[in-house]
């Protein structure tokens, strides 16, 4: 058969969640993972360990692959754009991924394309920032790192020209923010293929704790049809001038005057998407390696009136066997999903989908497994 | 984290979706397998290449394994049971998986706990053939060899005493049984754990076609409601008295004048379930992984009304890719499952899953796909 061989570059739950929705579409995949014990290194079979930043490790694992695709977004760009040369489809592409790498440059193409953002600008030192904060509604102001942040690192929110000082130490360009006052975060999940089809996933709601994703609700609830509408059209409209292949995740602001404005992108499979690995009829992880491959899109409609998605953190116990195994017992209905990885204080090693009708019923399920196995509920 | 190890032996496409169903539990999975081109040892990380009739190969293998259990029911008992004095767990264990292995063995303790099966006895000769068919309706009788028969082979339907001389030939101990008038072929499908917990799957409709399982209905339709509660507790029931320890499926007969007979018993994740991996709240194999680790079970219940299974068989192209995508465009909810197996014609290469609430509609888009793949629907 000539089913194709899918390279993840990346080994974190991400590329390892990518892998299962693989299994059954009979994709072949290659993963090059930075260490054997990965998330995704543990259940793929053909894994190459090495450096993502090293050019002769990429393009010796690319080949044999019929296309590149990535867990995260911190292949450089020249790296990319020399497989690409070499003849490798990577996709995303690089002038659409680096739209999800560098802030900057995301902020001045969703500018130009007319989408709304927080008002925003670069800004060279502290007392930049105060004449950003003085052009506004003054301080507080959200600064971040154009390159390199993630779930809540390489932002700051300021309230001076003082606590300004430090996001410039790293050296990397910084972007300011207004602090958006917003009622709620959502989030738009769209799958585009080369060919041009896309796919827009029901918009949910976004809980974020200290800068992390918390808990997903999806659909968002009590959210207005024509607002839903728009923020799918919007992300579709984004995945296509900005050429995405693949996942694309806009997180959103819904601000208290009924506006949604553009926080993050994420070229990849995202949180807020986990839901649909139990809750849409296909995954996005299933649309996203269909994706990437150029085959026909599958149907991103929910398969149930309520889907909550709940992260599980570590706490401080290291074994959480004992809890898991009580998780089961307590909820036969319970979708747990583990990545493989060490228990850490507040890493991310899992998360636990819930289905049903009852929204209050299936939020408590979700938060209930997802506190006991991090061992903030014990009873 | 003290995640387990479960040890699969066999590289084929139950081993394959058993690892699939792994990935999200946090189970660590190691094979044994034929090659390393087996169905499973594609897309499994920890692979032991070698022949699981070595006993020294299954002791190597099962070292580091927490519990080991089985894609198929080829491993001699003597080694089972070797493993066990071992220390380590076989689940199903030696005992139960002898019924699963020798349909002589199964036919009598069937007899023994009461369930209702096809007449039956051993047979020694053509001649004695003759005297089983004359001591019921005469011929037809379906002869079997005791040991090694699986998709209709090991299986012959003779019409004289000269017909009756082929199953002979091998030297394995035959049986001999009543070709049952049956209207229908149903399935029970169960799952028991060690410490006792069992669930039952809703009896399916099974369709075969010259002795190979074509089409799953799940449930089976127009099954009365009495007779449906008597095949699950007749599953749950067998489970229980021959202690099996994970799944186990039971195909039965509906003859004509409203009984059910069992016909064979299979011990282990089994095609009549595939539909589960869609249609189920918990698939087969996800169930069959927590029944072999002891942990509790998830629940079996049906998420759609109708959920159709159709097997994908090889034709005589033996490139199936470009077919593949047609059927993804055209039905976007197709849910396919591929198991990396070079097409033969009338192999096993993958099946397709379709659910909703109209049958007719649901068994068409399953038969089209199944048909349009192996090459035998061109439109």
């Amino acid at each position: 058969m000539t089913f194709p061989v899918v390279g993840m570059v990346g080994g974190g739950q991400l590329a390892r969640m990518t892998h299962e929705a693989g299994i059954p579409l009979g994709i072949r995949f290659k993963l090059l993972s930075d260490t054997p014990q990965d998330s995704a290194a543990q259940v793929v079979g053909d894994v190459v360990v090495g450096d993502y930043r090293d050019l002769d490790t990429l393009r010796e694992f690319a080949r044999g692959c019929d296309v590149i695709t990535f867990d995260h977004e911190h292949v450089p760009t020249e790296h990319l754009r020399a497989l690409e040369a070499d003849g490798i489809p990577v996709r995303p592409g690089p002038d659409a991924l680096v739209h999800a790498q560098d802030k900057g440059v995301m902020r001045a193409k969703l500018d130009a394309i007319g989408v709304p953002c927080p008002r925003h600008r670069m800004v060279t030192d502290p007392q930049d920032v105060a004449a950003f904060a003085a052009e506004g509604e003054g301080f507080p102001v959200v600064l971040k790192t154009v390159r390199g942040g993630y779930d809540g690192k390489g932002v700051w929110v300021v309230d001076s020209v003082e606590e300004a000082a430090e996001p410039f130490k790293a050296g990397v360009p910084v972007l300011a923010e207004e602090k958006v006052d917003f009622v709620r975060e959502l989030a738009a999940n769209v799958v585009r293929s080369p060919h041009g089809q896309a796919v827009a996933y029901p918009v949910v709601e976004s809980r974020q704790v200290n800068g992390v994703c918390d808990t997903v609700i999806a659909p968002a609830p009590d959210l207005d049809e024509a607002l839903a509408l728009k923020a799918e059209e919007m992300a579709l409209n984004i995945a296509k001038e900005l050429g995405v292949v693949g996942h694309l995740a806009v997180e959103l602001f819904q601000t208290r005057d009924g506006r949604i404005l553009v926080n993050e992108l994420a070229m990849r499979p995202h949180n807020s998407g986990h839901w649909s690995m139990d809750g849409a009829i296909t995954s996005q992880f299933a649309n996203h390696v269909r994706a990437v491959l150029d085959l026909p899109l599958g149907d991103p409609r929910p398969r149930a009136k309520w889907t909550v998605m709940v992260n599980v953190l570590g706490g401080d116990y290291p074994d959480m066997y004992s809890a898991y195994l009580h998780c089961m017992a307590r909820d036969p209905q319970l979708k747990i999903h583990m990545y493989g990885k060490d228990v850490k204080p507040g890493r991310k090693v899992g998360h636990v989908n819930t289905y049903g009708d009852d929204l209050d019923d299936v939020l408590e399920r979700a938060r209930h497994a997802a506190g006991y196995l991090r061992g903030t509920i014990t009873e």
